[in-house]
């Protein structure tokens, strides 16, 4: 049976979007399978008693840099968008909809990445949102018809917080079974937790 | 001219202590020197506005794991000492010392290192300290008479102070030139910038 790697992600997050692209990659060198599983960032910081890294100015300019260095490395675009943080509650849940409709939620998911962090566009609005779900090819108004519906929002907060409980307190966050890992930097603990399985 | 590489580190810092470990490997990969600059990490913490990791307990227990993680990799002995975090005052000022009166502060600090963080001594304790000194083949006595000159508790300051003006928040922070990488887990960042200089 294939391993399988939970890839928790919020698409506000930089790191997250380090990552997502590094997901083909990290699958085909492990053979394992990348579940995506997006949870609200702004929730899971709460509830584990985290605050967001940018409150430090000293480490929200030295995140610039770094954020290109590795953009540098991956050779992908990365901006940094004006009005970061935007609420990504919509986001997150359109990619629920996603695996529940179409089950792969990473065509969408990735969208959103670009359109936030390549092209900064401003993913908490609806317009942005339809465009995306569009370009991958779905169904905008089917998607959005859910958009407000009980089960999807608890879907994602059950997502934040099954996280937490495992021991999240940021993104991304990877489990290789009971293994955790924090961070696009991590990645190379991810693929050898996946290889020695 | 060799290029230089500054290692700001406090020795109550496990990350400083894993990349410790690795500075002999980054000089000869690179040909660059490395500048071991103390620095006391609570107040550069407080100065940038920032707080220790552990404060949030999912990150604390994550951190543990990692720590293992990096120990493995590095192949080197670590145990979270029962008495984390200590003072590191004493050993910071003594690690200043050492370069002001042998030049080379490196093998005082990582006796520092070890005897906190391979073999769990309370390097806070004075007694602890002038064992170190001793073993590294310094003269204890000769160290401890300086441990409270002004000039001393001065340069650490200076040190800190420094550091975070140039942007650093943790530790370790690397400087070279006026590019900042923060972390064990950059080392490779380090050396890319080292060999384009």
């Amino acid at each position: 049976m294939s391993v399988e790697i939970e890839f928790f992600f919020d698409v506000v997050s930089p790191y997250s979007y380090l990552a997502s692209t590094q997901i083909p990659k990290l699958e085909a060198e492990t053979g394992a399978t990348v579940d995506w599983r997006p949870f609200f960032l702004g929730g899971v910081m709460k509830s584990a008693n985290n605050s967001p890294p940018a409150r430090v100015p000293n480490k929200a300019k030295y995140m610039y840099a770094d954020l290109q260095r590795w953009a540098e490395r991956y050779d992908i675009d990365l901006q940094y968008p004006s009005d970061f943080p935007v609420n990504s509650l919509r986001a997150q849940r359109l990619i629920l909809i996603a695996k529940r409709l179409h089950s792969d939620p990473a065509p969408l998911a990735r969208r959103f990445f670009e359109a936030y962090w390549a092209e900064g566009r401003d993913i908490s609005e609806p317009e942005v949102l339809k465009e995306a779900i569009e370009k991958t090819g779905f169904d905008s108004e089917q998607f959005f018809e859910q958009i407000e519906k009980d089960d999807i929002k608890k879907k994602l907060e059950a997502n934040s917080n099954e996280a937490v409980e495992r021991g999240a307190f940021g993104a991304p966050t990877f489990f290789v079974g009971d293994e955790m890992f924090w961070g696009n930097d991590r990645l190379d603990f991810v693929r050898e937790a996946a290889r020695s399985k």
